[in-house]
């Protein structure tokens, strides 16, 4: 069956989305983009995600205030696609519109181009189980990062090396430093310390992460918000990728370099199971739970 | 008159030119682009912005070799937009093609997404016989600009802020180095010195960068492929912003700072003959002129 997406007002299948070569997605990467993770109709920190969706749509200048409204949207779409009995994500993507191509903004109003499609969740497992390997990659994306931009192509050619190589992910390391990993926020572990880069320009803070070091607080972690550099990898005892799919997915090689004793440690499993049952509470609250990230 | 335009093999009324939602370009900015100028059928220096499209294209790994393939086509467009006695320009963009969202290439193959459109292109006259007004603006893109991708949105971005402030362009400035405008390539002069960025990956080495750089030569210019720092900036007199559309373009303000006499300078004004003459010469010849650009 072909999915049913929401495009501009309408619910269309799949294969007849399409948008004019003139939408500046297309030309210029000129919009934004999120994915949610959501099960029986409630989407998990979903607030989150809006809000930020909502900043990323601000520093763009992308005159969007209205994202609340898409909420219903989605919740079409689960009908639609049958998935109310499953895990789903779902992917939202918002442009400038289309206006004929020049750089700058259109000099007329124009509607942003909506688009939502939602898929079946299907967990990781085996990786949990037996962690995965990454590559480390230079980090030559532009200097905006706090922005969840369609500019992805940096990300795309990074996470294709790392597909080549058989790893999991890339984590880019940007002036000697561990930046973040293509989708994913990065979490190490030195001595009785977990370190992850400081919310900045340098990384897309993701909302999985955020909620990480809050549960890492509240479970008597020690963890500081400072970059991993490059030349202390040799230090690490753990290492994790963390994202609104990806969990807190334990990483075991590093290129060549084998972290700990090649198997999920024990600060990362003890983690992913938080993380696992913090979520778990989530969906089965019918109220907010009261974990409260910035 | 809606215009005819060229997508996937198709000629099409612009406004019904579509893509699918899940074409890479507008999901992930995997693409390439380049715009071309020409007149009675003859492209200007068609053959080097092919290399740079196929190198463009080699260096995001898209499999699309046979871009000669194009030329009858821009033929065909020309015919049908009815520009046969006209000047127009050319806008060609490739993108990775269509497949299901996900970061890594698509693991099957498809074919690449190819949109081509031709205009009327109309000189600038006003902003040669006055000059114009550029600002300077952190450099924030990524560190491939060697590479013409559709991940636009710094260069949107940047150019915006100019459009805001009644400026020609954005100059881009990277750890305190002038790099390049954001589609156009930066020339200026200290003492009798023509300074302009060498070629690296920091900038796109426009065609008629290179062009302008032999005929600086040919024509007893002293030009040196060195950055202008952002605090020799007072030092200037003369400032030019060149590129394909752009020609030799007089800067006679940047920011709040009168460049020279805020007229366009000498030096700039010959050139701006030295290429019209070029340039016309090139159109007029039926063999290819002899400059050799890189």
């Amino acid at each position: 069956m072909n999915p049913i997406i929401y495009l501009n007002g309408r619910y269309l299948s799949e294969n007849e989305a399409v948008i004019s070569v003139n939408d500046r997605g297309f030309m210029f990467a000129d919009g934004t983009y999120d994915v949610l993770r959501g099960v029986n109709g409630k989407l998990f920190h979903g607030k989150e995600h809006f809000n930020r969706l909502n900043y990323c749509l601000k520093e763009l200048r992308i005159e969007f205030s209205d994202t609340e409204q898409l909420l219903p949207v989605i919740d079409e779409l689960i009908l639609a696609n049958d998935l109310m009995n499953s895990e789903y994500s779902v992917y939202l993507q918002i442009t400038r519109g289309v206006f004929k191509r020049t750089h700058i903004f259109p000099t007329e109003f124009v509607n942003p181009t909506v688009f939502i499609s939602v898929k079946k969740f299907n967990p990781y497992i085996i990786e949990f189980n037996e962690g995965v390997k990454c590559i480390t990659v230079e980090d030559i994306r532009w200097h905006r990062c706090d922005i969840k931009t369609i500019a992805l192509l940096a990300n795309v050619l990074a996470v294709q090396q790392a597909y080549e190589q058989n790893a999991y992910e890339a984590i880019f390391i940007r002036n000697g430093m561990i930046t973040e990993a293509s989708h994913s926020n990065v979490f190490g572990v030195i001595g009785d310390v977990i370190f992850t880069h400081p919310r900045n320009n340098q990384i897309l803070s993701g909302i999985s992460r955020e909620i990480l070091i809050e549960l890492c607080k509240s479970n008597g972690y020690k963890i500081i918000e400072e970059a991993i550099p490059a030349s202390r990898i040799d230090e690490l005892s753990e290492l994790m990728v963390v994202g609104t799919s990806t969990e807190v997915m334990p990483v075991v090689q590093l290129n060549n370099k084998i972290i700990g004793n090649g198997k999920p440690g024990k600060i990362q499993q003890n983690l992913q199971k938080i993380f696992t049952d913090y979520m778990k509470n989530y969906f089965q609250d019918t109220t907010e739970p009261d974990l409260k990230i910035r």
